[in-house]
């Protein structure tokens, strides 16, 4: 089984290092972790290189059986924009009838109202709607991010996984990454669900 | 033509006004805006409120021929992650085979690198990449956001629409929007593409 390793980690100075050590990890579950940073990138130089990298990505999305998106908070309450994209993009083919395992973890297990609430003032108004200083409401579900995103995850059977304690380095804690690698490697294709 | 408006507009305090104004603009091209909190959600009270919402924006883009998505930045440098979510998925539903033409605007035009630097300190690393002070790249391709998105859109034949000039209010204004319905209204299916 080959895993799509999405995550803002791609952006770390140690990015080319976080990706073996998410390929050990799915290597002693039995599974391939297919790492972006490891893509061939179509050497037709007249692409720009973003449209390369995009180019790769996706094949590399189509040519896996599953994804693990890291949505840890990435410049603000939410997940990194270009991981939320391809969660949606893997649960888009699975909608459409392609068995694609999608699972996602974060390594921050605020709500996403808290999330906001450490970088915005939030004040309830005449509704009892949480509002942020530009009136903007904040979810208040009780759920880690956006409410897609969540509930998207639990398509295919999965809630996100968070750590059971705050972890030292968000962005490189990979506990609960194996939490996933590890469902991944128990998963028992039933499909269509 | 069934169009589903995405964006971050569902958050204001007149968010029901404003999903009017879209529908109002997609009639005026003879095309049918699907606004996400028209929907009739399921009854079903066992079911979380949350997951309800989940599950009915997930039947109008099942049903949707097309999405325009406003990825105007949303507390932070980058989209609404419920948004980004949406046009993943979307255009997952197209990789598969569905023919859904996705579009995406944002009214403010600056690059993503200077949504970052507006709000977080940008230098140059040995090697010139730009990092944050928790030493994160800040993605430096001239795009106005992840270039999974920017990439993305272009799929279906369309680039980001961004206003020529500024406008006064991003979360409202429409111009770019209506650019979107008027290339929607004009658009022949050519698929597979």
């Amino acid at each position: 089984m080959k895993i799509y390793l999405a995550g803002p980690e791609v952006f770390l100075p140690d990015a080319v290092a976080m990706g073996r050590r998410k390929q050990e990890i799915c290597a002693r579950h039995g599974l391939i972790g297919l790492f972006p940073l490891d893509n061939e990138l179509a050497a037709r130089a007249e692409e720009p290189l973003s449209r390369r990298i995009f180019a790769a990505n996706t094949a590399l999305m189509d040519q896996a059986d599953a994804i693990i998106a890291n949505l840890t908070p990435f410049r603000g309450p939410s997940a990194d924009a270009g991981t939320v994209y391809e969660l949606g993009f893997m649960l888009g083919l699975r909608r459409a009838g392609q068995n694609k395992l999608c699972l996602g973890y974060a390594n921050i297990a605020l709500s996403y109202r808290d999330k906001v609430r450490e970088r915005f003032s939030l004040e309830r108004d005449a509704s009892g709607v949480l509002r942020d200083e530009q009136e903007l409401e904040a979810e208040d579900f009780g759920l880690a991010d956006n409410l897609m995103i969540i509930h998207g995850l639990e398509l295919s059977g999965h809630a996100l996984m968070v750590p059971a304690q705050p972890v030292a380095d968000p962005l490189r804690d990979l506990a609960a990454f194996e939490a996933c690698v590890a469902i991944a490697a128990g998963y028992k294709p039933q499909f269509p669900d």
